[in-house]
This record gives C-alpha cells, sequence and structure tokens, in this order.
C-alpha cells in the first residue's frame, strides 16, 4: 500500500524526533503523543511566536491556572452535562462508539440502530440505544472522599472564575483581553485521525472582554482593508475585513478583529495560505456557549478540510453562569458621564422567614438575592451548594430605593479564539514538507520558517580537521550564548549533513572550510534557494539573529 | 497579629497580580494556586532562562510527554508502591493526617497512637492505625472499564520510557542530557505551608544519562574552581567543585557539574547567595530510586530552609526497571577499539517446554529470557504483564556460543537535577522584597533580576498632554515590536507610577516630558539605583534589550 503523506510526515516524525506515540513500550494508547527533542522546539516556538501576537501585539495578560479543576467550576459552566459525545456501545463485544464516527449525519439512530442500518463495526453484533457521554477525564482531590474534581476541558474557565481580579488589574476598563496556554482534556471515546483528535492536547485561548454595547475594537481601522479567506459552507470566497462586518457576515468589529488576527497568525508561522479558510458554524453546530463561531480551516491531503481553531462568540454565557453560581459580584460598570439619582427596585430578603424555613443555606440565599435584578416572577429559583431551590414570593420584599450611581453594572460579552497547537504543528509539517529527488535519492526539505524552525543554524567544519573544528566549535558556542539554537554536526559528507537539516527544516547551514583560516570567512546557506554567502565570523551571531527574529 | 513575610507577600502577590488561590470564588481547596498577568510571565522568564542554562549552554534536547501516565509505566517506575505518605485517619471526624506533620520524627507511630501520644488535632479522638496512601491523582482513559492511569508525579518517567529513540536521536553516544518542563501532580494528603506545597506544580527535570564507568563531565574543567555552598546536615562551609569531588564528598564529577549549574542557575535568575546551601540526604532519606542526593535549600523567614532542587543520583534503576517489564531493548553500547571474538553464555529458551506450561505467556518469557545476562540462579523471577512468574531451571539452556563483538551493552546510569519551579518563584519574590519608607508612607520595591522581572519597562508620559502621549505609546508600541514587555501608564503622578512599578520589580522606566519634543530624548530611571539618565528615542530598544537580555 502506498503511504499518503500522513504515513510518511509521521515516519520522518518519528525517525528524526519530533513526535513519538507515546507509552510505546507499553503497548501505547490511542489519543497520547510526545514531541521529541525537535518537536517541542517547534511547540515552544509557536506557542512564542502566539505571545508575540497575543501579548505585545495585542496587549493581552496571560494567566496559568490548574489543569485539574473542582466539579463546581465546571457544574456552573456547563460542562458537566453539555460536554458529552452520544455513544453506543455493542451488545456483545462491549465496545463503544462516537455515533457521529459511524453514522451518516442526516440518519437518525434511534431507528438506524432499531432496523440494523449500523450494526458494530468490530464484531458485526447489534448496537445499544445511544446515550451522552461525558467527555472529562474524573479525579478526586485528598483522600477518602475528597472532593470531586476534572481535568480541564478548555483552559478558558480559568480566565472566567478570576474576571473580578483581572478586571481589577486592567483598572477597570473594558474592552481587555486574558490569555492562557496549556494542557486541555478530552477522553475521546475512540479516537482516530491520529494527532488530530488526542486526549490531552495543548491548546492557546484568548478571552477578550468586551462590553456588549461596544464591541468595536480599538485596533480595528489598521485591519479593516485586509483580505479574509471565508466559506460559508457553500463557497469560498475573499473579501475585506470591513466588508464582512458591514454586510454582517461577521456580527461585530470584535468578532472581525480577531478573526483576522488569527489569518494574520497562522500564515505568519507558515500555514500555506491556498489550504486556509475560515467557515462559519451552522446555527445546529453551535457549542452550547456560542453565538457565532467560525473556525480556522487547514486542509490535509489525508483528512480534508480540519478545524484548527474556533474564533467564537461566547456572549456572556459564562460570566453569567459563574456569577448565578457563586454568587460573586463579577460584572463590570459601564461608567455615567455624571452620577445619578435614580430609583431602584431592590429584592430585600426577609431574613425572619428565610432563617427557619432554609436553616443554614439562608445566609446564602439572602447573598444571592440580594445581587439580583428585581423580579416580577412567583418565584426565584436559584442553585445553593448545588442543590435547585425555590425562593417563594412571601421571603423578600421588592421595594424602591433612590441611589446615587455612577454607573451600570453588566455583565461583559466574550470573544473567544481557542487554538489547538497540536493541530497546527502537524499542518505546519503537512503544509511545508517538499518532495524531490537529488541524484537519483529521495529528497525532502521542510521548508519550515525561520521564527518557528526548532533549530535555526547547522554549524560544521568542512572536514574533520582539529583547525576547523575548533573554530566551528567557537561559532557554535557563540550562537547558543546569544540564544540560537544550533545543531554541530561533523559526520559524514557536506551533502549529506545538508540533507539532515533540510529534512528538520534548518533554514541556515554554516560550514568552516579551509579558507576560513585566513579570510576569517564562513559559509552561509540557505536552504530555500540553496545560495551560498560568505561572511565575516565576527558578524554570524547579529546576521543570524536578524534572520531569525520575528 | 503582625503580618510575616509569606503573607506580607502573598498579599501584595493578589493584590497585584502575582498569585491568587485557586476556584476562590467556589470556596478554594488547598494546594491549588494560579498565577496572574505577573506570575505567569515572572514563570515563563524564569522557565526560558532555565532553558537557557539546560538547551543552550548544556545542550540538552527537550521533550514534551503528556501529563496523564498509563499505569504500567508508574507500576514498573515503582511509583504504584513507593509514592505514599505514611498516613492516620481519626476514628471520629474522619479527618486525615499526614504522620509526618503530626509526630516528631524520632518517636514510633504505633506506640504514639496506642499511648494516646498523639490524638487527632481537630477533634482530639484518637487516631488509628497509620498506612501508606498512594498521592498519584487517579483517572481512567476511555469509557467504561476503560484504562487505568495517573497524572504524572514526576516528568522523568516521560523522558526514561523514550531512552531508546531519544540515545538514537543522540547518534548512540553518551554523555547526553534530556530535559521536560511541565506539570507534576502529588495528591497531598492535607497541604500547608501555601504556594511551597501545591498538589499540581510545575517541574523542570534533567535527565542526563552517563556510562556508568565514565561519570566525568566534557565541561567539568571549565567549573572545577568555582566555590560550592554546602551543608552536610551538622555544618555548613565553602568548597570549590573539584576539592568536593576528590574528597568524595560528592560522589562524582557528573553529579558535581549539576549541583554547580544548579547554583549558577539560581544565582543568576535573582536568589540571596546569603540565603542558599546545598544539604545531602542522609541515608534513610533517599527516595526509593536514589543512590545519592543533594538539595538545593532556600532560606525562608517563615519556613526556613525549603528544598527546591534536588539533584540526585538515580543510578540505573529507572532504565533496568522498564527494561525488565516491557521486554524492550533500552540498552547503551559501549563500544570497544576493535571487534572482538568472544564466548559468552547465553540463556536459550525451550520453548517446548515453555509453551505448555505458559501458553499466552510463552512468547512474552522467551523474549525477557533472551535480554538476560547469564545467570547461575536456581530460577529466575520475572513480571508479565503485572504477574510475577518464576522459570524454573528446566525451561531454559545456558549454552556458550562464540560472537564477534563490537561492543558490550549497559544500562547507562542518570544523574538527574530536579526543579520546583513554584518554590522557586516564591523565592524570588522573597528574597528580593525590599521594605523601606518614602515620605512616611510604607514603599515596597522588589529587585527582581532584569532578565525574570515580568515587566520589563514602565513608559509614561511626564503629564497628560496629547504630544506626551503619542510619544510615550509610539515608544510603548517600538518596544513590544521588538518583543520587550512594557506597561504603558498615564495615570496619577510620576512618583506615584515609579512607585507602582517598583512595587513589581519593573527595572526600568521611561518618562516623556517636555524636552524630549525638541531633543528627541527621554529620561529612564533606573528602579535599584533611581539614577536618571537621557537617551535618544531612536536607540531606546536596541539600548533596553542590551539591560534585559541574558
Amino acid at each position: 500500500m502506498p503511504q499518503d503523506i500522513y504515513d510518511k510526515i509521521m515516519m520522518v516524525a518519528k525517525r528524526r524526533g519530533f513526535i513519538y506515540p507515546s507509552f510505546e513500550i507499553y503497548g501505547g494508547i490511542a489519543g497520547f503523543y510526545d514531541y521529541g527533542p525537535l518537536g517541542s522546539q517547534l511547540k515552544n516556538n509557536v506557542e512564542n511566536l502566539w505571545r508575540r501576537f497575543y501579548l505585545l501585539k495585542d496587549n493581552c495578560i496571560e494567566i496559568a491556572t490548574p489543569t485539574i479543576t473542582l466539579y463546581e467550576v465546571l457544574k456552573a459552566s456547563g460542562h458537566v452535562e453539555e460536554f458529552t459525545d452520544l455513544t453506543v456501545d455493542c451488545g456483545r463485544c462491549k465496545r463503544s462508539y462516537k455515533v457521529e464516527d459511524i453514522i451518516e449525519k442526516d440518519l437518525s439512530v434511534e431507528q438506524a440502530i432499531k432496523e440494523k442500518k449500523i450494526t458494530c463495526p468490530t464484531c458485526g453484533s447489534a448496537l445499544q440505544d445511544a446515550h451522552p457521554v461525558n467527555l472529562m477525564f474524573a479525579t478526586t482531590i485528598g483522600v477518602g472522599e475528597g472532593r470531586k474534581a476534572f481535568l480541564r476541558p478548555e483552559t478558558a474557565q480559568g480566565i472566567f472564575t478570576n474576571f473580578h481580579l483581572l478586571y481589577q488589574y486592567n483598572r477597570k476598563k473594558l474592552p481587555f483581553g486574558v490569555v492562557q496556554i496549556g494542557k486541555g482534556y478530552r477522553n475521546e471515546i475512540s479516537p482516530r485521525q491520529g494527532t488530530l483528535r488526542q486526549r490531552e492536547f495543548s491548546m492557546a485561548e484568548a478571552e477578550i472582554f468586551f462590553d456588549p454595547k461596544d464591541k468595536t475594537h480599538p485596533y480595528f481601522d489598521t485591519i479593516k482593508d485586509k483580505e479574509l479567506y471565508l466559506f460559508d459552507n457553500e463557497k469560498e470566497w475573499k473579501m475585506s475585513v470591513a466588508d464582512a462586518v458591514k454586510k454582517k457576515i461577521i456580527n461585530n468589529q470584535a468578532l472581525a478583529y480577531y478573526i483576522y488576527l488569527t489569518q494574520d497568525f497562522l500564515l505568519s508561522a507558515g500555514v500555506d495560505p491556498k489550504k486556509f479558510r475560515f467557515r462559519k458554524h451552522a446555527a445546529d453546530e453551535l457549542a452550547h456557549y456560542a453565538t457565532e463561531c467560525w473556525d480556522a480551516e487547514l486542509y490535509s491531503e489525508r483528512f480534508g478540510w480540519v478545524e484548527c481553531v474556533g474564533i467564537a462568540d461566547r456572549s456572556a454565557y459564562d460570566l453569567n453562569a459563574h456569577i448565578v453560581s457563586s454568587s460573586v459580584d463579577m460584572y463590570a460598570l459601564r461608567q455615567f458621564e455624571e452620577p445619578r439619582e435614580v430609583t431602584i427596585k431592590k429584592v430585600v430578603p426577609k431574613m425572619n422567614i428565610l432563617g427557619p424555613r432554609f436553616s443554614g443555606k439562608a445566609g446564602k440565599i439572602k447573598e444571592q438575592l440580594e445581587l439580583m435584578e428585581t423580579t416580577t416572577a412567583k418565584k426565584i429559583t436559584m442553585t445553593i451548594d448545588g442543590e435547585s431551590i425555590d425562593i417563594p414570593k412571601d421571603c423578600y420584599d421588592i421595594v424602591e430605593v433612590k441611589e446615587k450611581q455612577i454607573g451600570e453594572k453588566f455583565v461583559p460579552h466574550v470573544i473567544e479564539p481557542s487554538y489547538g497547537i497540536d493541530r497546527i504543528l502537524y499542518f505546519l509539517l503537512e503544509h511545508n514538507y517538499v518532495e524531490g529527488k537529488k541524484k537519483e535519492e529521495e529528497y525532502t526539505i521542510l521548508k519550515l520558517n525561520p521564527w518557528v524552525a526548532p533549530i535555526k543554524v547547522g554549524v560544521f567544519p568542512l572536514i574533520g580537521d582539529d583547525k576547523l573544528i575548533r573554530i566551528a566549535k567557537e561559532i557554535d558556542n557563540d550562537l547558543r550564548t546569544t540564544g540560537i539554537a544550533t545543531f554541530y554536526d561533523e559526520s559524514g559528507t557536506i551533502g549529506r549533513r545538508y540533507a539532515r537539516m533540510d529534512e528538520i527544516g534548518t533554514p541556515f547551514c554554516i560550514t568552516v572550510d579551509h579558507d576560513s583560516l585566513t579570510d576569517n570567512m564562513v559559509t552561509i546557506r540557505d536552504r530555500d534557494t540553496t545560495k551560498q554567502e560568505r561572511k565575516k565570523i565576527e558578524d554570524i551571531p547579529s546576521y543570524m539573529r536578524g534572520k531569525i527574529s520575528f
């Protein structure tokens, strides 16, 4: 069977140290991969390039929160109920399958199972009824019964649950963005698609908080004429950012700005623009928290179009959920031009009724009631310690009070670009993998962008002469000292050494030859043009720095 | 109650955005902390400085493996049996305690409980018998029964289980080092000591593989005269690296080299040399895998001396364990000067006996037997699929064969420096926290090293004049574009703005004043000297880069 591009890339990736299947010496398990010496540096470089875009260019702040997340957080965010895959189990061999993987989208699952249109893909037996399975990895904090927790399905909740502190850090001004780069987890039913569907993966997420009445973006004007690559599930086309907003193809400036920033980042990292587009989610595929979502899709010769980034308008969904569940004030304040005296209706809890009726919970109920906007409902329902409680009307008064207000409270909206780092890494390999022949031998070049390439410079003595070796090692050391990743190599012919570097995407090679001993110059070879130029040894570090820095 | 330094630092840390207790809006839980906008950058900077030492200076390679780890790996490594804390539970209130936390070291636990010398610290009732509790977080991969797994207690096992691939990457030459930076987990019984004892923490580990017959280090000569700060549980003293090895205080060059590298890193990061020492483990405190271990200890005004880095000689412990459990060839080859014909004794399995006797397991037994050195034992015991199996002598022959050998196989030894990043971050705050008064007001300065400081440069217009603001914003933008983290601030007096930057450790502040409009120069103020100098605006980015880069 001829290998396709995925097989070829994964073979090179393993042989040269980009990606290894995890736990291979114990038989391995689907959905887990290791980054080898080159893969880890490619990953670091991509993440740092991402920081350049989000932290330095867009002025977001970064935080880092635990991967283990308390049950309460993910209960409030809806993940305990909603982060599921519809699953069927085989009645005989007991294997489980994600329904989506084994049935065409427009068929009814129940009917297909009943009519035996689908049976177990492994043993052919009858399948049992479909049921949702939660995809979070569960664990317990502490001994004994301990506290229930999950490995986080996204980094975003760590940002939302700190909103009040981050809002304060930003001196109570909107908009502002908060990012997090780290592990996310999804206990896939039966992951296929190799490195594209991992159970433990690296994400880079940004949560940008906006006043819902003002979804403009301060830098919008600088990018409004740039073109976006769009796809509406029927046709692909190009359109300026400004037009996309004007024609309401993208709902607002803020969302459009981050769609463009995503495009700018991906193309800068080295994604092939011809294999890149944004696809708008249809209404029925939106996540439980999203009101609008665009996927940055990259094209793979094996897998077709694959989602690598989702840019969603999460509206006020998450902050609202945490305000309700935690009773903590996570509102923002929209300041008035000048203070106003206003008459407002307030919910005033009656502790003499709440106390006897709800005993231990009365205090928490009081807190939540006081946080509420007024209501005309016959009863209020709230969640206290995970339990849903009805609060009848006789437990509180609605009173009118006069207050001097400097502004009005509101729940910010959130735009979220969420990047799957591992998928992007795979696509950087696939999109930059170039096959050819040299002297009848297979020859591959990985045309990685110098900013993301794991090794920046190969350093070689032309032959194994001690004098050349000494100079080459000094150059190698000088480059490392200034922070440039090198690979020193004295084994094999120069052609062979170039070939090794081309295969792993090293953009430059420096060769020390006999002339170097007299003219203090070395040859620098460019991977993509194969052109060579001679440079003074003393200028090498600053020259190389210029070539590889963003 | 007067606050001690830990309280003060944690208060500043929360108020200014270094460290927040995790999940606080849901009541929080001991042992989990978030890094805020400044803490996350301090962490990134410290980790990247660490990479400069280990990847660029010491030429190690880096890998990145999953935090979720298969049961089989941690069974083989001994963590399932050994990664425990001796624990007692209260018979009445059911709380659990780590024995070490509630009993003096030299008392017998059983006796103390029996004689009621210790009772439950919470309710005073009798304690039940002490028993070991495993400290790994458990989870399950997949649906239904799935596969048993743990969150890794150390990053090291991800390196060991890839040794054969990494050895190949390094062209089968020793020594070489492999590092990993990432999360480790320890489900503490009842963590105290705040950020110093977290249940989820960041580690940076290096595993340096050596030929056990040659524990020299190629760069040893460059550091042999440097002085180490040593402590032998009785006295502290200084001694050169070379002397420590010569007098066998440190067993070998390799271990001594990494002890020094650790000292060099910590002092470069900004640890106070007067609050720093290496302490040698006593024989009874060594971890199950270690033959010699030194802790880098840092001194805290609240906590006393605290272990922040452990540098251990793990000998061949882990690789041996994985070779035995996985039957994968993870040996290294010590090449002979020239090939030798040797007579060796080999274990030759008898499949005609193994087959009927062990049926399904016979194949795996055969593989392990063939990997063995010869033996004179009456029977061989091996572990197959987690089960211990005795192989009687009639199942194999020992035969003499002639072989041409180019070298001999051996299991490399490992030196491991293992850094607790979170602890180091806390100590950078404590050691660099300087209190004083300015105009009768409390004034604190965080004297962080410019390399690790989260914000490198504060940029201010002297007053809210549009022309000054425009220039200041341009400088701010130019610095960000070249990768320098800044903080732009136009609010409050200049003194107030300096004070804010001093409190979070920003080493430099740039002020644009009216003269800047004519002379194109700005004032740069140094945090530690408070000296000011004027520089050309166009030279600012390269000047600042020189000041903050390592």
